[in-house]
């Protein structure tokens, strides 16, 4: 049984790692896919992926920081199907693209709040969107957001992105709070860190390289924390998702949940 | 596609109503289901109804606050099956059992203890063998406990009740620490009160008599944290416990879940 | 015995309440303070009455949300000085001036980050700067950032004050992380509603008009919350903050310290 | 000015180093404090120096775990002073007194309930017997209760001791929120491990022998999570019982307290 049989589903930055693992679960179960991105060629080749799968996808080219833009694809989406079921927003915030990592005496006011307004504003502007077309189609659907696990952390050098986490934390319970009355959840992931993504093996081989360390070192540190032998992969945050936002999801609303197998350090 | 199909499952205290609906959503899901508690034509009749409905279930007298009997099952349980994948403990608190709702002033040094001792020795003695068997048998299993969300809540007259079950929630924590090297989750659920049920219905039943409030409106004053507007349902705490033990669940371990569909009160 | 004897203190935003009473607290404990606002009226008014009381004190014409300004100042004190020893950032978001509380399927994109400009981004600089001066004269200082309760409630129409809240909260802990080394404490205070301000009390009694309900009723309501029968003041803020800012303070570091007296809702 | 002048203390198993600083900071702050344990010798040696520093104390012999003992004491204590403000009780448990730190697998039920029934036991009944008397005596004191900071922890190997600080924690919180209206505050502290105490200093003496590793080399382990260079003193948590127990420290209750100075793993 698919568990989202004949449900619209639209994803937001679609290029990601993450968000290309969820656009695939949404698919295998069933939703027809939007896949949308600045990067309109990376949308295409997914797309093409899910079709190639037997799903139904479509890609297209939205920039999920322009509020116009969101809002006219949404509107077509509407107008094509008379519902909207589902929503992710899988934006994330890559140091480099953010100045680095500078220490927080250093950072300027511009870095800070840079992440912010990229990953806390675009969340804000699709699930605006999304809950505007949810409610005037009546569909009791399911908005769903992503943060990051340092949420919960206390790291040095990355105030902006921290910020943003726990921003997009509160954002979904508030969120959740005004649109339950319309049958609407409102969800945000955390994933942790899954080394198998670009991101984070990027990360650990640039810190092998800067402290001389053995690669095989680093990440049995990084793995140290896992409680299961085998760590989180990209399709199991895909499924996770895809659970979510289905029927027999339901019980999860105005949740931050964390999608990590358990982690020693995140209670 | 059933998500539990061949696993082997085992419900302690399964005459409770929370424990029936996550057994039958255990065989819904093509589990194996053992369904046990002390009150034999419970489980009996459970397993009745779901054998009737295509599944496969087998009742037994089980005491799960009785450490050699608990064991003895289990152990037979393996003989059969070789193997053990699910066990849930839906071992719960009723008030009158427990002496009433007395003030903290009043209870007794055993009043207090009494659910402490009850529900969350219990589910130690019910996790700790099937841990043991798990191991033995090498099932890289799920073992689900439940909670009450007062955990997280501040009320009166219920110290002994609120101790066990945040003494339920540090205990999954070691539990699945100490065991995910074997490859079981250990897993805590923490369902809303839940309307349907004959123990809340009943409470708000008591309260009304008790403050001659019309029982409308204090089953208003009930639902008016909830965020949806529909309240949660047996149904969907069994489906969300189905879900956390099937290998799609996998990126849940060590959590406390929520199961209420989003509760003012609750973060 | 007073406790920040010959410290000194800067308060930043401090023609606010909250932030007034906190100045006149540090006075009374012995520290030298410096209180400034946009508003100089204001914090001269201030400064007169610490004086007035036995007190140092000293005016300035600080924006909280210009960098350059608060740079300047804090180069002046520690010029004076050759220290630095406490900071605290007072700044609130006041509903009128973010425009209002728009519902979030309303609210623009500019009034969502308003809050979270102001607020966070002016406890990011002032923190900044304030952690600079103190790291340069080797001052093992406090700084104290200031949150709302909101951080942790399900409340409809305060997205991006929720999330600015939440934000301050992230990034005190990156910080406190971050300047430890230095011996540099960073705790954020977060009172409960407190009925004297004129926010409050402007709340209530707007809210009184709006539903035509008698403001005793809603005070009462507001109340009901409230663990101990006395609800907290001002002056309590006042004094805790400037408890944590002490040598005796010391345990408290990275905190999140809810300055409520004890809520029924927040844990 | 002394925070706790004429205030009337008792302090159960007050031989332990924790509540040991706690008498003292007591005595400090100006109240008389009573010194009770099970071993008499120990207090007593308590009160001399107590005494030897110009306070005021008494000790006696108390057994913290039964009801008939603590409240004749305490009947004494509010028959000689006709109030009673403050009551600690710094209850502990030893690893090896609990029959060591077994795999849970191999934990026995009486191995697993000794903690909760000793610590989480004792702190039941030294508060409910201190809010009666506070309550006939109407004395709006504090109750402060003590917790270990592994209720926020993933670690192996303590079931027992961890079910029993969260059960204390829950406690605590139903404990506020009942004795509120009489004015009783009741706050748990939360001490991180404190080096100088002979529990941990033991610990890590073992650990090292256990494990070969230079004790020096496991010293700076256990540090690594402290955020300040410095590290908590038991003279600390003395200090910070006493403020929390004064007049200023209104602003805490129903809270557990984290007295650790920050930890990078305990948010």
């Amino acid at each position: 049984m698919k568990n989202l049989k004949d449900k619209v589903a639209v994803v937001f930055a679609a290029s990601g790692e993450i968000a290309g693992a969820v656009a695939r679960s949404f698919s295998q179960q069933g939703a027809k896919v939007y896949v949308t991105a600045r990067n309109l060629d990376a949308v295409n080749e997914l797309a093409r992926e899910i079709k190639a799968g037997g799903g139904w996808a479509e890609a297209a080219k939205v920039d999920a920081m322009v509020e116009a833009e969101i809002s006219d694809f949404l509107e077509k989406v509407v107008a094509d199907n008379q519902r909207l079921d589902i929503v992710f927003n899988g934006i994330g915030a890559d140091y480099n693209e953010m100045g680095g990592r500078p220490a927080t005496t250093e950072a300027t006011f511009e870095q800070f709040m840079a992440p912010i307004q990229k990953i806390c504003g675009s969340q804000f502007l699709t699930s605006r969107a999304a809950a505007r077309y949810m409610i005037q189609t009546h569909s009791e659907g399911t908005i769903l957001l992503l943060t990051a696990a340092l949420s919960r952390s206390k790291l040095s050098n990355v105030a902006g992105i921290t910020a943003a986490s726990v921003a997009i934390e509160g954002l979904t319970r508030v969120m959740a709070t005004e649109w339950g009355k319309n049958g609407i959840k409102v969800i945000c992931i955390c994933p942790g860190a899954i080394m198998e993504t670009k991101r984070i093996s990027g990360w650990i081989e640039a810190a092998a390289r800067q402290y001389g360390m053995p690669l095989e070192q680093l990440i049995a540190q990084y793995k140290s924390l896992d409680i299961l032998k085998t760590s989180l992969t990209l399709k199991q945050v895909g499924e996770t998702a895809a659970f979510l936002a289905s029927e027999t999801g339901v019980a999860f609303n105005s949740h931050i949940v964390d999608v990590d197998c358990g982690k020693l350090n995140i209670l």
